[in-house]
């Protein structure tokens, strides 16, 4: 039996750390994962994660690894690898972890954002399959994003392209830790959900929340509000169609400006996308233009949380293969 | 002598139809133009233009027409050439101006919207001339633009990419013609200037604005403004910064989303871009993420009202040549 190729596919975020073993048609051989342990330090970091991929490709014995993608929750350099100011990863800052495990395991790395490779892996692997062009939006505790145009990812200039949790939505909106105003992040994100109930019940209003988080308004989650949702709580539905309303503005932007072929809506709230979805898309078709109305179908993750692991072997392959 | 290839490069618009002879380094070598006279019809348009056309080459006995490129205002199938609702040319609804014009002179031809080839030809003959990656944002009656990404023009799947005038700033601002609300042009086009500036007027506010317009408020343009702003008039100066503060909450997003190289800033308004630029940075900068404050340079147009027909030329040769 001739051996298989195969790549290393990395999903690093603040509490683990994901690594699978990924053919060139995308099928997961093997995965598992480990706690990231940030505080510890990037180094310590990868060579624990060194460890678990070796152990990984020897239980696959006919296997051949040729190459490593990695996805990263944060700003990072394709090209230097250089990671900067990653928000959940804090002391990890001006490290370069790809190249770092690339030379724990002797393989070419690459690296990009995670909401990027989320993006490239529902274009190669995923409902995208097939298209020329798809914009991926994911909404979790933060708002992210990748752009896959004309068959590529699109990284912009420096690499920093596709911060769809930075588009403006709402010029007069609060101050938003990256340094601007309004940003979509802060109208819509999990954590932009709570910190709104949070307000709405420390000013007096009453809701099912307030229990559920048993009075402590600092426990609210997304999840929390979602729960009370399904209770019929008049706050929690408000909260969360709120939220919806802005996502379906920033969906109208992303459409008249870019005219992709689909977009797809994924990350941790997604989970909960039946609450979300018809209106986020009545809100996108009410700021659409006549000729978005009826076109560009928006449609949910087909990946679910893999679509970053998976476009991260995506990413491996094509440099690799071309 | 030996024969210069060249291209006509061509601009309509809904009052005048401009035509020039452009070398393949970006000369202009010859230029005229005709009113469009667009409710006589796009045949008889585009027979009027080729006669143009003809005559300036044969003015010009060493050169020889190679291609067509063709900017037009308004939304165009870039493969089919087929025109839709073009809100200045109404009667030329799904024409075809590119392909007619091509037979008539018996050349190939490819047509494209005027703001995208303002961006091409700024990219290519212009300020953006050895950059990877361009957005151009066109301010006239109307807000336009164009993006120029890793070297290509993009045009979305469709060909409609680029509606910068389409990015909504303000949710819940007023209802736009393109059937969204909120969106740019509502907020910062000099029609949307022109509008404010009469609402406020008729709402009861005084400015020297009335008496420039001899009281016809309908009579209020962008220009009106500007000259009323020079005089220090306060209510003209307030609607003036306001369009810019939106601009830049535009431009914003597109540093957000795009990451691009540079954003050049064009068209008719922006010949008064000394009141406009300072604040529309302000803007942009208020509204940045960290990561973009220092960053991307905004930069105004060099090519001036030549930058569609630069972008017509550039358009042929890259068909032609590649």
């Amino acid at each position: 039996m001739p051996t298989q190729r195969i790549v290393f596919a990395i999903d690093i975020g603040g509490t683990k750390m994901r690594g699978a073993v990924v053919s060139k048609s995308g099928d997961i051989l093997a995965r598992d994962d480990i706690p990231t342990q940030a505080a510890m330090g990037e180094a310590a970091g990868m060579k624990r994660l060194a460890a678990l991929l070796r152990k990984m490709s020897a239980d696959l014995p006919d296997t051949e690894p040729v190459g490593i993608g990695m996805a990263i929750a944060g700003t990072v350099d394709t090209e230097s690898g250089l990671f900067s100011s990653p928000p959940n990863l804090p002391s990890w800052h001006e490290t370069a972890p790809s190249l770092d495990i690339g030379e724990h395991l002797g393989l070419p790395s690459w690296v990009h954002n995670d909401a990027s490779l989320a993006a490239l892996g529902e274009y190669v692997f995923g409902i995208g399959a097939g298209t020329k062009s798809l914009v991926m939006v994911t909404l979790g505790t933060g708002v992210g994003g990748g752009l896959v145009l004309d068959g590529h990812l699109y990284g912009g200039y420096r690499g920093y392209a596709g911060e769809i949790g930075h588009l403006v939505v709402d010029r007069s909106g609060p101050q938003c830790a990256c340094g601007g105003r309004g940003c979509l992040e802060m109208m819509a994100s999990g954590t932009a959900m709570a910190r709104i109930a949070r307000e709405r019940l420390t000013a007096g209003e009453t809701s099912l929340v307030t229990e559920l988080v048993r009075g402590d308004v600092d426990k609210i989650r997304a999840e929390t509000l979602v729960k009370a949702e399904g209770e019929a709580d008049p706050l929690a539905g408000d909260v969360l169609r709120g939220a919806a309303d802005y996502m379906g503005v920033g969906v109208a932007t992303l459409r008249s400006l870019l005219d992709p072929e689909l977009i797809v809506i994924g990350g941790g709230v997604s989970r909960n996308l039946h609450i979300f979805f018809p209106r986020l898309v009545a809100s996108a078709k009410a700021h659409a233009t006549n000729v978005d109305k009826a076109l560009c179908p928006v449609v949910p993750t087909v990946l679910g949380d893999d679509a970053g692991l998976l476009g991260a072997a995506a990413l491996a392959w094509e440099k690799l293969e071309g």
